[in-house]
């Protein structure tokens, strides 16, 4: 027997919610419940501040100056330190740089140079499409000796054979919230001689994570998601110890090189994860990153991750009670361990239903074809705004509000 | 015979100065003399605006909706756009993405795929050196086949043969200020049938350039120099219309994807310059670099040119003037159509010199390993300060001002 839900025990819990706090450290517009963090994480107040700050002292009265005066030379590392403490990784094996799909360029590329001669790169056909293509680009440059082997999650790890070089998999599907086991796919890849890259995308900042640990070769991650580093935050890497002094980034930019401005000639890497920088980064972009960094670094991650599965289970609970027979189906797994910060449900009228649910100010996403997603951000997300969403979404249903036209024009972005 | 300058013809020539009234629309901080806008541009005063909109409307308001409602999704193509009309590139020709380093790799594998069977990557001993290193990696990555080959400036033309397929070269170099002919060397080049692929960091916004009619196959250039885009600012690429189609841009991202939020499983690229696109930018950043080149396209590009050659000429004929004797010697080319819009100079002390014109208020470069670096930024700079500058510098060398230890300590960013 399952006890009926009400708007009133949620508001209770949001009144007991130890993570409450947070809530006022970020702004969020009002009237607006937002489920989209893990698209777009919300602004913390400090970054605005901190943003301030970089261009109107730092840019326009440091200048040139503000690389040595202000540590914008350092920045890079500093803020990949503090992600470092985020995922488990240990010291000096994460680092700010670029975009995820650059920096998944060059940790494939830099793990198919440590695996000579064995030709697949494995993955799954629901992973993030990105991965999926800068996969199929490398594969490309390097003439077409190796081969994007796609297994269905059940079936990574017996797929993992000898011919494998690099099992590269996005932690948590984009699409699903399905989860891997990070340590049990790393040990079975190792044990057939194959190297991993985990995508963290939805995972750093939104569930526990111990890449060192696990024994992750290589990692990338993204900024703008649930860390709350601003829209196209720069992303991160990691590159376990062991294999850094070895390891080739094939982006050899000078701001990986041993000694950027002595100008040398030629290419010499700087010892340890600095090697994974390529140019010069985008300053004001990345300060925005710090604050978002900062402010979850206060948190605890334990505190979050158990707010978060109970974020996941009470949605996954309002929507069997309040919409049911409705057409929705469940497609994220139901077993917490397997999942990461979201909730997704499939509909056949999953575009018109999200719009319509944007435009009652209940924000969520699309992906395509079928999917209405929901992600879960403790750190700014309460409770009851889990039972409004859902109300939203039943009267929206029952109003038959999503079939007007309005709600069925193509955007851009979706 | 001579005519010796003095500060007054300096003053009258500001006060006829026709771009003058554009200095007003920056930030200068008060009592700085700032010849180091080819290193880090100023800040344009209506940048400061736009990036709080962008954190406090757009981010923090508008969260995910912002790439529709505030044409986030397109940013990069229009602010692309706007670079080509200050580049003489045509319609569709550029687009602003990554770093300059990342544009490079990106633009020089594209080359080299169309050019198989070719070995050669030709380029210059003294070109910046980060081009230099990711040719190295591509060449790596690539499996060794092919050679970065170097020639002087003087010989790249008669080192043009068979076996290059690309001619990498920055149009005006980082440290002495020589300016190639670029019509001609691609003129060459393609007579060889190898392509070239420009380096505009030195170029874009400091010199005209006419990529179009130059016949250049790919250009990469930088958003954070002359066209004041704000610290790191995103970069920008060329791709000549020609090759648009066939070009296979190695970093198949999402966004060069035809259709990116179809989240289809393979890569299709886009047609056209957005196939060169990679991952989410960084938008913050790039909402402030489309502030610099709104600002510089207000500006005739060769009123700046005029201007720009004034003062190359009056801060060299300073120089003679004012420390002859004094072991400074003038390295940029003296022709002004061999030049960009910058006056090295070198000098044995050339570290502890520059560090003490710092330290009095007068911003230079120091470039490895004995140069100083003087750019002129015609859309804030004026004729006057090239006089105090000169006069700051004689100073320094006749107190012996620059020998205390002070200015000999290194720092991280030079």
């Amino acid at each position: 027997m399952t006890v009926k839900l009400t708007r009133a025990a949620l508001e209770t819990m949001d009144e007991r919610d130890e993570l409450r706090t947070f809530r006022d450290r970020f702004h969020l517009p009002d009237g607006l419940i937002y489920l989209d963090g893990n698209s777009l994480g919300a602004m913390p107040k400090a970054a605005s501040e901190r943003v301030r700050h970089v261009v109107d002292v730092e840019w326009a009265q440091g200048l040139i100056r503000s690389w040595n005066q202000y540590g914008w030379i350092d920045l890079q590392q500093r803020i990949g330190a503090k992600i470092g403490r985020l995922i488990g990784a240990d010291e000096g094996e994460t680092i700010v740089a670029d975009s995820t799909s650059v920096n998944l360029f060059k940790m494939l590329a830099a793990a198919l140079k440590l695996r000579p001669g064995r030709r697949v790169i494995l993955s799954e056909p629901a992973n993030f499409p990105t991965d999926l293509y800068m996969a199929e680009g490398l594969i490309a440059l390097l003439g077409g000796d190796h081969e994007l082997v796609l297994a269905e999650p059940d079936e990574i790890e017996s797929a993992i054979d000898e011919d494998v070089a690099v099992v590269m998999l996005t932690h948590v599907n984009y699409r699903t919230g399905r989860m891997y086991d990070m340590a049990k796919v790393t040990e079975r890849a190792h044990r057939a001689g194959a190297l991993t890259v985990w995508d963290l995308a939805h995972s750093a900042g939104a569930v526990p994570l111990h890449l060192a640990a696990a024994g992750a070769d290589f990692a990338v991650g993204c900024g703008y998601k649930y860390l709350n580093g601003g829209p196209g935050a720069p992303a991160f890497l990691y590159v376990a110890r062991r294999h850094q002094d070895t390891v080739a980034v094939p982006l050899t930019g000078w701001f990986g090189h041993a000694d950027p401005f002595a100008f040398e000639p030629s290419y010499r890497p700087a010892s340890g994860i600095a090697r994974a920088l390529v140019g010069t980064p985008p300053l004001i972009s990345l300060s925005a990153l710090e604050v978002g960094v900062d402010l979850m670094l206060e948190a605890s991650m334990s505190a979050l991750r158990a707010k978060s599965v109970r974020q996941a289970e009470i949605f996954a609970a309002l929507i069997e009670q309040e919409v049911a027979g409705l057409g929705f189906e469940i497609v994220s797994p139901r077993e917490a361990d397997r999942r990461g910060s979201q909730v997704c449900l499939s509909h056949a009228s999953a575009w018109p239903i999200m719009q319509s649910l944007i435009a009652r100010g209940v924000i969520g996403d699309f992906r395509a074809p079928d999917v209405l997603r929901f992600g879960f951000t403790p750190l700014y997300l309460g409770y009851t705004e889990l039972w409004d969403a859902v109300a939203a979404l039943r009267h929206i249903m029952e109003s038959d509000e999503w079939k007007q036209p309005a709600h069925h024009a193509r955007l851009k972005v979706t």
